[in-house]
């Protein structure tokens, strides 16, 4: 329609946008009351404080529309909700578009890896600062730059590719640092049948700025869930030997939950052969982490989670992790409410 | 159920939440054209500037769920809208998980301090940069970290309550400073009965670095309304001796409005015994206010707001601001809309 | 009505806002894969890079409230989703309250300037970083502090002005810079007749900083689209001369595009006597462009739109933009997928 642009201006003002909007709100509220007593690797005094957190909260706006001939447009916006002064407004977490028909689904844009998207619900502590996975094994990134495909499931088998940017360009004037569509990549394949999930993964990742450098990291994981119980275990076995002349890096974890009644009481154990480091400060771009040292690092975590409703959940827990050769203590004990929407 | 995860992932990819979502999202715009004069202490020139500001304008996404017993849970996370290119994107305002009962509501994150909420309607030129209670009168404290209860109301009479964590740890190598639950706390009692609001607050604030030094500040607020009239008066009084070797240091305030036809006609008058400045220099998270110094501070407001709908506000004032000691004095004449939604 | 605040407080923690809100979520996902290559204008080496990136998507509130004899208080939120880690969560675009009636409308806040909402539809290559017009003609601004009328459209012909605050106060102790309401004014009479879009438009900057120097800046669009094609021309002049004395630095555009099936093809070329630059060097706060030096700029775009649907978008294209004096080239190939809601 041929209408006067002046008018669409005006009216563009003046009214809502008509019955376009197929916009789903969601989110999570999670807040935690913990306590953390930290014993520095030195042998400063351990300091002890209580504090309140938002544990990943979030807000997010997503929808798809049918293109017909089997398509469909897809997209996906979520922000996390800081809460603490020193972390104003919103920070990123999944941001995508994305077009989806019974041969998979492909998308662009910042998403967790298919290594992450690979770990079922093994994390029995998951977001936690004190208690989540990320703090043991390597491979649990969020990255940006992101090219993706899922495939559809066949028999209880889902594939999931992705690869990454640098988009870093040439740091060093050597062109060719970087400058790729695959600089990182990250493949995943997921089984799930019945109680059984199963999963193997594998990234890669380009450290650029250092010559000749890259790191690989394979990780399996299986979880039996029977409704009543389950068990899982997970490996990471990390190759840094091109960068830091060590032997492989490797970290296990196994974990478990029983239901009680309308709960659950949940315990994991982690373990690392050296603690991860976030690998920004080799200059890339998404947040991998690596192993840097042999310092053994453990993780226990205990809790209990009460269903007040399907989308409401309280939580209490306690995690300690050290580090065998630093001598490095953190001890927390936390309580939480989850709200989902 | 047992659905395949990998088909759980591709579902989630595809399709928006079902029906999950029971968000409700509202706001405020609040824009204003402002004409400001500043005297500065020093006997340097006048400056006068125009300026067009975002008041305070808003956006929140809320919502309650009923878990059964009696109990709700709910959730509030609200957003300041910058509108100036020197601060992009959001700032934070209130954001909390809470949970509901005939006994009272409890809630975690950030949140108004009980002696803020405890102002009632005595603010007649809130929000406003030139003209609201926060340039002279302290307690007007948004604070992270808040563990608060709210009463239901008995006979008229809520009380709330309210414990902050100040989560420094410890800056000065002696544990023990701003390291508990209660560094800071905010108590109120509000007194609600036909036209009669009354409310006293009291506050305490733990210094940290500043060794041995706390501040209190308590504030007692009144204020009559019968549809027609209203006239409130507050008093605030800080006990600053162990920081400052001073006596207290005491605001005061009267305000009041008459309704004229669709608006009102608006009046505020404040004085402190010294300007209030933001604690943040003592190192403290919570943007507490003191008063440092002796010198009187006085503020009066004049204005007249039109409703243009229960939702929809015009607004026109004039405020001056002056130190008597140091000769400062601020000129701010503005006029602006506000939208409810 | 005068119900206890006591109680007011409990509901409006528990409860959502009662049917108030009548916010409409809008935005846009678009997200390109693109190659860019830059051969710099020193003789360094070209550098190339594949990346993954938002273009502009986007995420809004908006609403309108009838008041009653003619009037509608309106309100719009829009805010930039960013994708990439280097700038996290959000940034800001037309963000405003307004006042709309039979008159014309009123609005207060941040927008693009009128000399923006000009170009009609001739920009083919919009929000692309490689492709738009703004790398090469100035005046696509958005601005804060904006004070804007649009008149309603009367025989196709519409009428928009804005005055902008500079808000610079007194940057060298002289009173009397950026501090009015119209230290920048744009303006734009647009006419809309069947296949004719044709604007004017006229823009004045006060430099501030720069002593008794001002920038003013004229555009003229011409726009034939008569459903299968379109072509449009534009041009700009800037008179800079106060500022450096240069003569008048011209901008010249067309760009145009045939409808080929269920897509288009479209192209654009565009030159101008010299690069645009940002004058946030000069101390203003508008993100206006002026142009500096003498070094011819020409920038050629090709590329195809698909319309999955009427929301829905896939795009390829090429864009090469040189510096005829300094030798700079960049080059970039993209393709893109486009989601309106």
């Amino acid at each position: 329609m041929k209408k006067a642009l002046s008018l669409a201006i005006a009216a563009a003002l003046v009214a809502p946008a008509a019955a376009m909007a197929d916009a789903t709100l969601f989110g999570k509220a999670h807040f935690i009351v913990e306590n953390v007593g930290v014993q520095p690797a030195s042998d400063a005094v351990t300091t002890e404080a209580w504090g309140v957190d938002s544990i990943h909260s979030r807000v997010g706006l997503k929808g798809s529309e049918d293109l017909g001939g089997g398509f469909k447009a897809l997209y996906h916006f979520e922000f996390k909700v800081h809460q603490d002064d020193s972390a104003d407004g919103f920070g990123d977490r999944n941001q995508f578009i994305g077009l989806a028909s019974d041969y998979g689904t492909a998308l662009l844009g910042r998403h967790d890896t298919p290594m992450k998207m690979a770990q079922g619900k093994f994390d029995q502590f998951g977001d936690l600062p004190n208690g989540d996975i990320t703090s043991v094994i390597p491979g649990e990134d969020r990255i940006d730059n992101l090219i993706a495909y899922v495939s559809p499931a066949i028999d209880g088998l889902t594939f999931v590719g992705a690869l990454v940017s640098g988009e870093l360009g040439d740091s060093d004037g050597q062109p060719g640092k970087l400058e790729g569509l695959a600089d990182h990549t990250s493949l995943a394949a997921m089984y799930n049948n019945g109680p059984i999930f199963a999963s193997l993964a594998y990234n890669t990742y380009d450290l650029g700025a250092v010559a000749d450098a890259d790191l690989s990291l394979f990780r399996g994981t299986i979880v039996w869930n029977d409704g009543m119980w389950q068990v899982g275990a997970m490996f990471a076995s990390m190759d840094v030997d091109k960068l830091m002349d060590l032997n492989d890096v490797d970290s296990y974890g196994v974990s478990g939950h029983i239901k009680v009644g309308n709960g659950k009481i949940k315990g994991q154990f982690l373990t690392s052969d050296a603690p991860p480091i976030n690998t920004g400060a080799f200059g890339m771009s998404p947040a991998v982490r690596i192993t840097a040292g042999v310092n053994q690092v453990d993780q226990y975590s205990f809790g209990y989670e009460h269903n007040l409703s399907k989308r409401t959940i309280a939580h209490v827990g306690y995690t300690t992790f050290d580090e065998s050769v630093s001598g490095k203590e953190v001890d927390a004990l936390f309580g939480g409410l989850i709200h989902n929407f």
